[in-house]
């Protein structure tokens, strides 16, 4: 018998970390400074016009930049970036000594794209909202490069998963 | 080479598919009358208070109904439940024609929860903004009910998958 519980922040944390999502690093350019950090909390907004949201933390280090660039790339890892994953969201290496040179390149508009992603959406902040000690960027898409037949890196119940179609029985 | 594209509603629409989801109904109860839609577009906002979001399309049949009762549940499938997840966004079956009760049980609140969900959240609607055919959802969860040893069930690429752990090479 399962039981229903009034939330509590633990219990947050637990059923928050029950909803899969893609792993991506978003990231930005300030004045050829580059700063990303790993998120899950991004999804698709609306087609018209193209756009998504993401949710980050404000005491992130690259929350304060992403909001005065205004201009972010969201990358979407593939299951052969765990290592990019884990480098993002460490607090070791910070700024942009996290970013390899052999891995990223630059957009046309000055943020950073990692070579081999599944997809970089160049993306201008449209709208931030604040709720509680999050922004939700509200985010228009500009420019894509796409690499579609990677296989994505996937976070759940804190691990780094891969996926595998499931057909029907 | 992978270039660089400006964005199209095709291109956002590949772009958006690499973006893996966790799969969910959300759903909820309009004077005993059941309405939920499959969904990917959820993700976690904040702790305090503890919330999530979720993108509607306006023309989803559960759209209006969610917006008048502010009161939904979001509830997060596992890789079992891909028959329900084509239930929940087929044309095929609408509206209270959708639950059966064997599988679905009423919250406190009202609200519908799966019963063998990895999780399920009772949330209020405390604000709803609308972006191009999408309305943003700003959901404060109040209950839950928690099955966290189950697994989930992720959409990728149109194709529904469940996932395995990567560990480090």
């Amino acid at each position: 018998m399962i039981t229903e519980t009034p939330i509590s922040s633990e219990m947050f944390k637990q059923s928050m970390r029950l909803l899969a999502g893609g792993v991506c690093i978003v990231a930005t350019n300030s004045n050829g400074e580059w700063h990303g950090l790993t998120m899950t909390a991004v999804c698709s907004l609306t087609m018209d016009p193209p756009s998504l949201i993401a949710c980050v933390n404000r005491d992130a280090g690259a929350h304060g930049i992403m909001s005065a660039t205004r201009r972010v790339s969201v990358n979407v890892l593939t299951h052969d970036h765990m290592d990019l994953a884990e480098l993002f969201s460490s607090s070791r290496v910070k700024g942009p000594e996290r970013f390899d040179e052999k891995r990223w390149t630059a957009m046309a508009s000055g943020v950073p794209a990692l070579i081999d992603a599944l997809t970089v959406l160049d993306c201008e902040v449209i709208q931030e909202t604040a709720v509680g000690q999050h922004s939700v960027f509200f985010c228009e898409v500009k420019n894509v490069r796409l690499q579609p037949d990677r296989r994505p890196l996937v976070h759940f119940n804190r691990e780094f998963c891969a996926v595998q179609p499931v057909y029907e029985s």
